[in-house]
């Protein structure tokens, strides 16, 4: 049965895009963090979207399960293979889908292969005199059509939304190998029926295969300024961030830190702690047309923290203080190694109540362990990582109570289980914490309608149903 | 069988807000135009969340069709009920869900209850310093959740995008009596699951009923200018706005008008034609924060335009000059009487080849008939007002000639059949026009997997499938 298939697919794509050796499937079959792996029967690698539908008739056909791949930057397990019966799944890796532009000044858009990366497209963005919205530290890695699939947010969404808010349109092929588009052709304003492309935003691979996407960018602005505010307690933290976001409408980041946090990265850079040690730590950066940093200084001083702002003088500076908070993963990975982490959301107003009780929540299930919780201040969305006293096997109880105790805090608090880093295979079981039974219940409605025989991306997403 | 129902929906919501005279239910019955109506069994107010599902529950059970209704603004017959089996619909007035605010400043968002008029909405986000970025004409009828479910565009979509763009977060019931919450809490980013709410936004009613929304507000800028500019081709008019838009960042209004539309507006409105009459005519609006006049003018000049330019100075005329857009319909409707109306989009680099084309085309079917266009230039999206030399019979075949051969023509410049106003009773037979086979099951796929029975506003939408 496998010959065939692989034959099928070797005329769909060209024998020179179906990777079967493991050497080569390597790469495709492990996320970068190395926590989930899996097995697959060939990476196949489409050119265009017919390829990808052609791709997907072979697999339909034979029943073989699809894990669509972008720049596999994922953290939440949802683009590499695992286990499905009755045969092992390809991986559908988007990298050749990589044509991009040109940028169309009149609409603003850049029309892109689902493989284009992140960088790639700013690149292009800015080159035409625009900029894409969207940032994140993977950018030279990550690609359009995954930031699509799961509905990216990353620094600058507080400002400009998710990638939902700036996907202006989509091209995705179904399970049956089906095309659709959606506002592929520049049009803002088109109700001619239900918005399909809109549904697939944020499925994570399992409703469609998205193969190109038209991004809507922004106003360059270029002229920069960035603060390092020490406070005291996280009340204070979240009520600046209240404070600045309506009053600085330049303001495009608003993070946060510990002091851990600081401690460790400042630390892992060589670099004296620029918070002093403070409880918490919040970095504001402004973008506009002509240089921001009076408005922002002005608005720090209106605020009562200007005596504990570190204004960064240059760009040099801003770089400096940008990558104290950038650099926090790279910092805990280095110096703690493994930690488990949690990427959360809970509304502005809950959010000083979540970040006290969390450590004492989660040293219920891990006794002994430290926390460092960094995050998205202004949008509510904080990364926990919990460094456990002695280390935590994958799957293993101790991490099911870590997660039930982190994440029921969640939901407690009226947040939600996955803010920016999407369900994945981590985190299905947890669904129910953020989503009623009739939501999960309309969810797997509409995965049954799309995809009847579970072909995409199966165990991702959505609990056992 | 009837009266069990009205008892059951009584129980629901109090016996006062089921509207059972024909004479309580006739302003429910038939939409503004007059163009639409149809008998339903009858008015049902619910006043919350929880009695929208109690009703929707008791229709469930007893297998009758329900209307969701908001406004009652809507172009397209998709609020009024229709003849549905067994049994005759009811309407489902939103009307008392109207709970307003407050405004969030920390999120910049408005929570409101879909039965919210977009002025009420309006007004409450700017006494709060801000404002909610749509507007279009039925402003103080229209409301939110109408808005929602027809992703509402109107004249600033090109800066501010549609609804879909501007909602944040909506509450649903589902064809079950089921609720659905999606981004209530003023969470930007949350990827737990799909995006149903998404999925609800331009559905017309038909997979679910809107009672909340979060709607996402921008700041207020309320310093204007106002400029009409005459040409003399409509390639002019599509080259003015290609050229301005990424020129002129506070741009919002753009807009088309055609020389016998501006006779005729100007005639109803007893003033001198501002245009001269030049045969195109566009409307340009700019809004900032500090006065935008000389960004305005200024860039009109580098357009080579500056001549033909006519620039408000003062509110008293941006008024004027406004309205002879605003009151076109008005114009019509009082000069001719009745006409034949299409909301189309095309990409603007066809705009102009469509525009050209469309009198001969309408008049192969209609002979002897004249044309009023005017619309979004900005957005592609054109009214196209057939005034027939004779009046056209509603439902006959001289209507249903024009239909194919305008909306035809849409479909060969590679446009969408709905624009703005939705598909509704109207279009469902164009879909085909402008969506393929596959993508049409797809959204048949959906439909049948969230609305089993098919009660939620059947025969709106989607052609017979």
């Amino acid at each position: 049965m496998d010959t065939a298939i692989l034959d099928a697919l070797a005329a769909a794509v060209g024998p020179g895009h179906v990777l079967t050796e493991p050497d080569a499937r390597a790469g495709f079959e492990r996320d970068w963090s190395g926590r989930w792996h899996g097995d697959a029967l060939a990476v196949v690698r489409p050119a265009d979207t017919g390829q990808v539908s052609a791709v997907v008739s072979v697999c339909a056909d034979a029943g073989v399960a699809i894990v669509p791949q972008g720049g596999n930057t994922g953290l939440v397990g949802g683009g590499v293979p695992r286990q499905t019966a009755p045969a092992r799944p390809i991986v559908l890796s988007t990298s050749r889908l990589d044509a991009l532009g040109p940028v169309e000044a009149a609409t603003a858009q850049l029309p892109a292969g689902a493989g284009v990366t992140l960088a790639a497209a700013q690149r292009a963005a800015r080159d035409a005199g625009l900029d894409l919205a969207l940032d994140l530290g993977a950018r030279d890695s990550a690609t359009l059509g995954g930031l699509a699939a799961c509905d990216a947010g990353g620094l600058r969404a507080m400002r400009h939304g998710t990638a939902r808010r700036q996907i202006a349109g989509l091209e995705a092929v179904l399970a049956d190998g089906s095309v659709i588009a959606s506002r592929m052709s520049g049009m803002v304003k088109d109700t001619a029926g239900y918005d399909l492309g809109a549904l697939l935003v944020g499925s994570e691979g399992t409703l469609g295969i998205i193969c190109a996407v038209r991004w809507s960018l922004v106003a360059r602005r270029d002229a920069r300024a960035v603060a390092l505010v020490a406070v005291d307690a996280i009340e204070d933290a979240v009520a600046l961030a209240q404070r600045l976001r309506p009053a600085l409408a330049s303001l495009e980041v608003c993070e946060l830190m510990d002091a851990a946090g600081m401690a460790m990265t400042a630390g892992h850079l060589g670099v004296a702690d620029p918070s002093g040690g403070a409880p918490w730590t919040v970095l504001l950066q402004c973008a506009a047309a002509e240089d921001p940093l009076d408005e922002l200084a002005a608005a720090l001083e209106r605020a009562g923290v200007g005596e504990r702002a570190r204004v960064a003088a240059d760009a040099t500076g801003r770089e400096r203080l940008m990558a104290v908070r950038e650099r926090h993963a790279d910092a805990i990975a280095a110096i703690h190694g493994a930690s488990v982490k949690f990427d959360v959301g809970v509304p502005l107003a809950s959010l000083a109540g979540f970040v006290t009780r969390v450590g004492e929540v989660a040293r219920s299930a891990s006794p002994g362990a430290e926390l460092v919780v960094f995050g998205h201040l202004a949008d509510g969305n904080v990364h926990v990582n919990v460094l456990p006293a002695q280390p935590v096997a994958s799957g293993g109880p101790e991490e099911a109570a870590l997660d039930e105790a982190v994440l029921g805090l969640v939901a407690e608090c009226g947040g939600t289980v996955s803010a920016e880093h999407g369900i994945g295979v981590q985190k299905p079981a947890y669904l129910r914490l953020s989503r009623s039974p009739a939501e999960i219940a309309a969810m797997w409605a509409v995965k049954r309608a799309l995809d009847p025989a579970g072909l995409l991306n199966p165990g991702v997403g959505l609990p056992a149903g």
